[in-house]
């Protein structure tokens, strides 16, 4: 019987990528999905796509009241989403588009979901080199997470499960994320990365994301897929 | 300048005796409140009854989708919610109404707010004593999620906010926390524990929450102000 793994995914690249690592990996994919008031819904409807083509077993969208929680740019329409990041500074600091406790929250619901169908992995995209600067893709913060985990649950304190949080993408450069992925046959052009999309759901190609994401294809010496505004 | 405590709110006697320790400690209170799917939803309208009372600053009410997940006969109607428990086996084991790693969702979501709110400090009643044996809520579990919450957010990791998850009844009775709080002033009239209550709003007085706030009045000599069916 194969091994069930919940999926964290958004139907960007590195989700993506990881669901295609765990489907290589011969795991039951699980993927959950989360539309947290985000600006980029469009999202949504690709991920399904991805998803499916991909063979998940159960794909399950959960709401989320992130945007009554506020705080971030990419949940709240008064904070603008930078452009064209030009200093030093600027490219050092934690940026707005930092959702608060996102992953934390991610990875609460996959857990949920994980002892629900007696899971012991988890699989989420996080990645320490091209990641925006964000907190929560860090080794040592998903190492906490783990930790937490085997003590809030049923199933991890009556020692049947160990939850285990794959991080397969940590060290990997965007670059090597999309040359991973090319070789296991993903096809990019359904995935999705930017914040702020115009009208028309092309990709603005020049938030934060569409800037790493287009570095990625770049550097992989892959042809980029996107279409941008 | 009052500090900011975010208090987990669900309008039963814990969680309403640690908003009146919070208050007298002088906390200014956002009270955070989750319907998740659970049958008894008539405690959203005593709970807010009971934080306008308490002088909450902001009280925060968010949807969560954990009947989507299931694996609880809190969340999920076709388990039956126990009643009467007899034998020690069944009073050992972790029961069903045992919420897939609620503690850590709704700890998450806190955390979410206290970072926007530029808050150090969550409030949660978990108590390791009259606890129906749930695991989040031990000693334990709650420190790993703090040395977590210390490395997923940014207002964390750049050292500005050290959070901290009070619980202050983690050692205490069911009759030792009513007491505190008949001693706080607080009136428990209002304060709802019943999972499954009956159509006309009144308690089971049998599931075990029934049954561990009954036992407390009557350990702490308090007339219980509940209305039993």
């Amino acid at each position: 019987m194969k091994k069930k793994g919940v999926v964290l995914f958004s139907g960007g690249i590195d989700s993506t990528t990881v669901m295609a690592i765990a489907k290589k990996e011969r795991f039951e994919i699980y993927a959950l999905t989360f539309d947290y008031g985000q600006r980029h819904s469009v999202e949504i409807e690709k991920a399904k796509k991805i998803a499916h083509d991909l063979g998940c077993k159960e794909h399950l969208f959960i709401s989320l009241a992130l945007d009554t929680i506020g705080g971030s740019a990419l949940v709240c329409r008064d904070i603008p989403v930078p452009k064209d990041k030009k200093t030093r500074k600027e490219a050092d600091r934690i940026p707005v588009t930092y959702v608060p406790a996102r992953n934390t929250i991610f990875l609460s619901y996959a857990l949920a979901w994980a002892e629900v169908l007696n899971a012991e992995d988890i699989f989420i995209g996080v990645n320490s080199i091209d990641y925006s600067g964000y907190p929560d893709c860090r080794t040592e913060y998903i190492e906490a997470f783990e930790r937490m985990a085997a003590l809030a649950t049923k199933a991890g304190v009556e020692g049947k499960v160990h939850f285990k949080i794959n991080v397969p993408l940590i060290n990997l450069s965007k670059a090597e994320i999309i040359k991973k992925g090319v070789e296991l046959g993903v096809d990019y052009a359904l995935s999705h990365s930017c914040y702020d999309p115009l009208p028309d759901g092309k990709a603005c190609g020049r938030c934060d994301s569409c800037r790493i994401r287009r570095k990625g294809f770049q550097e992989a010496g892959v042809e980029d897929p996107t279409q941008y505004g």
